[in-house]
């Protein structure tokens, strides 16, 4: 087992990573001191794998334990879902104390969380993510969020866990499609803080997609740590934080276009590293070189890299301007220096410069 | 115009109180340095009062304006409203830089400040409270929060505003039974901390009913300045924050029987602390005089002291046990000691206690 802390003053907590770490929940719990109920979040994908495992790991340790099935999926990340989880905590008599414990992927934790954000103005709230893109990105730095019909993640807030705690052997169960997806966000530390992890992961990506334990334990834990120490300088994205959205400006706009969950996050982020580096390089901050070796790595991992046709740079554009970064009518978006280096760029005519990149990029 | 500052580390922030503040709104918030773009939050019944002169004095100082108008009353605190405000904001081009601004009373105020807490994560929120009851209690301290159909103020967050801006003479319009609901509130800042305060508001009711400047002035401040020293040691209500909340338990349970907005918030908070005050005699820890002075007071307020008799002991005890601040099944209640101290209790068997005190205090 590997552990790290997430340093933010009164708000520090720990995340430990390891194989088969659902059967020792009760040990890994019991330093938080938590209060007897507990109420487990999770989705009918996740629940029938690994719901039982978890209740009665919970069961055994003394908590009582209440749960949440969600159905599964991006397009369930709404007020509805939210209002779900309200009801049945009220209707079970869940207090202040009482603890929220996500069980599965990045739209579970997003939710779980802003719900432990929120009940009662704020419970306790453990993250176990159960899919390579929770693991490696959503459940740690404390975005919780539900998005909008005009927006994705627009309502939310800045709530840390108390604990993340990530199985590897979880991902076992995780089907392709969504392992990829996750890769998409491991791709992307290495682009934006850290080029020799980039070409660690180059060169280890057979080993990675056969999710050899000690390549993914290493790989999550290089993430982690890069986003911790990127969360301890910025928790509420005043600033560096920022950078973490490199691909999701106009990856959000990909999703939202093609509407929630038709294409997975991490596949938008994909097409969104591609075009964001194009634009880098059409900005001289990043080679062509730089360019095909992002999509190279991507191609590889089972990503797409090619933008959806059906739509025109205008309606792109539109879409990214209701990006959370968009700032006084500017839109701003994340750009990579090379591999390995990364800062934020503000754009005073948009549909000029993508109207060009997307004009190469297009399928 | 007076002011006092309430001390929350990085989020400190000032209370400014005086007549006719809002044509000096543009000096009163420049020192916070916001951006151009200002949502003002508001009512029907407030925006066709102020709504012009705010929206002027907005303008005048340089501010793009949007409004949302909400319908008045308690029982549109709920996220139907909410999701209005969220709408109109996204539509309207907000962004992470856009200020909410709260014109009106403890509803606009919780609902405005919830929003300015969860859109895009958090946006800088000034509070212009134009009732008596948001201007003594609700628009100070950050507790924001909607309604749920299970109870009130269910979903919240801890979210302090930059500025609390007091313009007195906006009571001038305040309808008779909804200053009166507000001095239910000050009355409850002399029973929980202050015997001299309490004992003034005695001597000087006549005066605070008549909304003489002075004699509000000094009431709005006094209460402003109890709440801030409880906020400041504990702004998360983990302790002694939680004695701002006397006469709330029960006074919750009143509202959520007769149904939001059909009997105010100060009216059922009144109801509550005849009811706390009589189980503290019930305890001895204050003496008959002491209810009998506070339903004195309360009923020279013009405010009703009685419980609703359509209800049955066993119902009110049961919409308590819904109350925030019941822990690990326990009910806790906030009780005065005397006049001018308070302390939180927590009741093993709630029925029994309630039962016997319900019985003479039935209408």
């Amino acid at each position: 087992m590997q552990q790290m802390k997430v340093e933010l003053a009164e708000r520090s907590y720990r995340i430990v990573q390891g194989d088969d770490l659902l059967v020792h929940l009760g040990e890994l719990l019991a330093p938080l001191q938590l209060a007897e109920h507990v109420v487990v979040i999770t989705n009918d994908v996740v629940s029938p794998l690994y719901g039982s495992q978890v209740d009665h790991a919970l069961k055994q340790a003394g908590y009582r334990v209440d749960s949440v099935i969600l159905p599964d999926g991006e397009k369930h990340k709404n007020a509805h879902s939210l209002d779900i989880i309200y009801t049945h905590m009220l209707e079970c008599g869940c207090d202040r104390k009482t603890t929220i414990i996500a069980l599965g992927g990045g739209v579970v934790g997003d939710m779980a969380g802003f719900a432990a954000a929120t009940y009662m103005r704020g419970i306790p709230f453990v993250q176990i993510p159960t899919t390579l893109l929770a693991q490696v990105d959503s459940s740690v730095g404390g975005k919780t969020a539900i998005n909008h019909p005009l927006g994705k993640n627009m309502i939310g807030a800045f709530y840390q866990p108390l604990k993340v705690i990530i199985d590897t052997s979880t991902l076992d169960t995780l089907k392709k499609r969504h392992f990829c997806a996750g890769l998409a966000e491991v791709v992307k530390y290495g682009v934006i803080a850290d080029e020799e992890f980039f070409a660690w992961i180059e060169d280890n990506l057979a080993t990675l997609l056969r999710k050899e334990p000690t390549a993914l334990g290493y790989a999550i834990m290089r993430c982690c740590s890069i986003k911790a120490d990127i969360v301890a300088q910025d928790e509420t994205e005043q600033s560096v934080r920022a950078l973490l959205n490199f691909g999701h400006t106009f990856g959000h706009a990909v999703e939202q276009l093609c509407g929630y969950g038709e294409i997975l996050h991490g596949e938008a982020v994909a097409i969104g590293m591609v075009i964001a580096a194009r634009v880098s390089a059409t900005m001289g901050l990043c080679t062509l070189d730089d360019v095909i070796r992002l999509e190279d790595i991507l191609y590889k991992c089972g990503l797409p890299t090619v933008v959806p046709a059906q739509f025109s740079p205008r309606q792109y554009v539109a879409a990214m301007m209701r990006d959370k970064k968009v700032s006084s009518g500017k839109l701003r978006m994340v750009l990579n220096r090379g591999i390995g280096s990364s800062d934020i760029y503000e754009f005073d005519n948009p549909i000029q410069v993508f109207a060009e990149v997307l004009a190469c990029a297009a399928e």
